[in-house]
């Protein structure tokens, strides 16, 4: 069981500092919401040009910025979007890498990790069962655990998200964040500290938070659907649902075609390749999953773009 | 002969203001010039972000909101892009609108032409017979012409990319520009007037400025290559050669190789989906064909995305 350490804006601003000059600030842009059929506007944080493709940049980048690196340098498991960052993160500090990732990684993820120079691992069919297997090599090589979404650091580093959208969207009341561990939600949620709604946004095919909040604790689901391979994590992290309880975040969910629904609608409308995991958020206000009050500004993060770009008009 | 009427700032400023609140205000993102090897930063405009997917949409609804509009609606001879954007125009005005496009224009610009309404003819080979094929029908009809570059509401229009990356971004010292009939660079060239260097980058296989900068007049030129689509115009305007010729805006030609590098780098790099004159100004900087002076501020306008996605990866 993690121990947990609430984490608080002020660790979300100390990362901001860390990463200055290392992660990139992906600009915001604005969008009449008459353009897709809502009475408010809307505005969207491009998260997914971030650096590796994803917000997983930040988080990793914070950890091994505060970390002490053993000789066998680090090792993380994840479906691929935090495996490239780990990797990134690794190769700008000069330390070896070992990403574990599930059979369901698709192969734009895989030869990104490797891109970085990062040893890439098969580790089993799912999230978990890759998890596991780096759990079993790091007690052989001693190598810094970055975990994808269950570490202070971590979500602190996510969180900056958050701290980037509040300065350039001051106005916002809601913002729509895509949920699969929960480390994106959990760190923005931290930052605002309930200035705006938190609304998390999850597949039905993998409902972690929903399930959570439901049982009064992280709890594991069935893991499935298209957009598995960055939000289907087995549960939610412990970390994120304290932050979750704490600022009363919500919980809504998408169905597999309302996100690739999502994705095109992004393409066809704003000329933007986004991955599903990175459309589901916009896709709960797309499909109706979401319903704004009529006075809401809504912020939605597009939160990674690691797809084969001809996917999006499959 | 088109009467040279030079552009001056205030009618940016004034197309600006009737665009407000009708075409986006696109983000910029700064990069770190390590990036891609360069020791300056480095400005993207993300310019494709705008509504039709390019830039012509500013100078579209710009012409159009200043004309009375004949019963007959609206009529232009576009690649594509141009056409698409008057016909999102006039659909935003309620008129009617005919789009006269060469053979060269691809499927996705076709069916983004007549998604908005519009009625789209076949017009023959290259942008040149489609145009004479719009004029003999604008003749029988009297419909209002927008010419894809050579009108001065147009230039006024496109210079507002200028107006907000100079708002975004006031320290370049040069910006990067595609040019095709040169109604982009015309217009935000007006805008600076003489506060960056304006470079105009344009395909080998279709170099309508360098030629006219030579010959000290616009110049038809062979068109061809993979940007033609949305380069391929056989000379530079009239008006955007006099602003070209008062500001010293500089040629800069590009590979096709060269072209398709910078779609690539885009997608590798930053999750960005461009099409070849989308990426034609990068390709400049990444190809070397334009060397930076060590102490410029470099700002890169990336016009368009009307392509198919897995384009740039094949």
């Amino acid at each position: 069981m993690t121990e947990i350490v609430p984490i608080d804006p002020n660790d979300v601003e100390a990362a901001a500092r860390r990463l200055a000059g290392h992660v990139r600030r992906t600009p915001v842009m604005r969008l009449q919401g008459c353009e897709m059929g809502l009475s408010q506007a809307l505005t969207l944080k491009l998260e997914y040009l971030q650096h590796t493709g994803s917000f997983k940049a930040r988080g990793a980048f914070n950890r091994l910025a505060l970390a002490a690196i053993p000789e066998a340098g680090v090792i993380a498991a994840s479906g691929g979007n935090h495996g490239a960052a780990v990797a990134w993160a690794a190769q700008a500090r000069g330390v070896r890498a070992e990403i574990f990732v599930p059979d369901a990684t698709p192969a734009a993820k895989v030869s990104r990790i490797a891109s970085y120079g990062a040893t890439v691992v098969p580790g089993g069919a799912a999230y978990a069962d890759a998890y596991a297997a780096s759990q079993q090599r790091q007690a052989a090589t001693g190598a810094l655990v970055v975990h994808a979404y269950d570490q202070a650091e971590v979500l602190a580093g996510q969180g900056t998200v958050g701290l980037e959208l509040e300065q350039d969207a001051p106005e916002l009341t809601h913002v729509l964040i895509a949920v699969g561990g929960g480390g994106l939600i959990g760190g923005i949620a931290a930052w605002y500290a309930g200035r705006a709604a938190m609304i998390g946004v999850e597949p039905e095919a993998c409902p972690t938070l929903s399930a959570a909040l439901r049982a009064g604790r992280p709890v594991p689901v069935a893991v499935g659907g298209i957009a598995a391979d960055s939000l289907g994590a087995r549960q939610v992290g412990a970390l994120m649902f304290d932050v979750a309880q704490r600022m009363g975040v919500r919980g809504v969910t998408v169905t597999d075609a309302a996100i690739r629904g999502a994705q095109r609608w992004l393409w066809e409308r704003l000329r933007i390749v986004v991955e599903p995991g990175g459309a589901a958020a916009l896709a709960a206000l797309l499909s109706g999953a979401f319903v704004s009050p009529p006075d809401a500004r809504i912020g939605v993060v597009l939160c990674g773009a690691n797809t084969e770009p001809g996917e999006v008009v499959s």
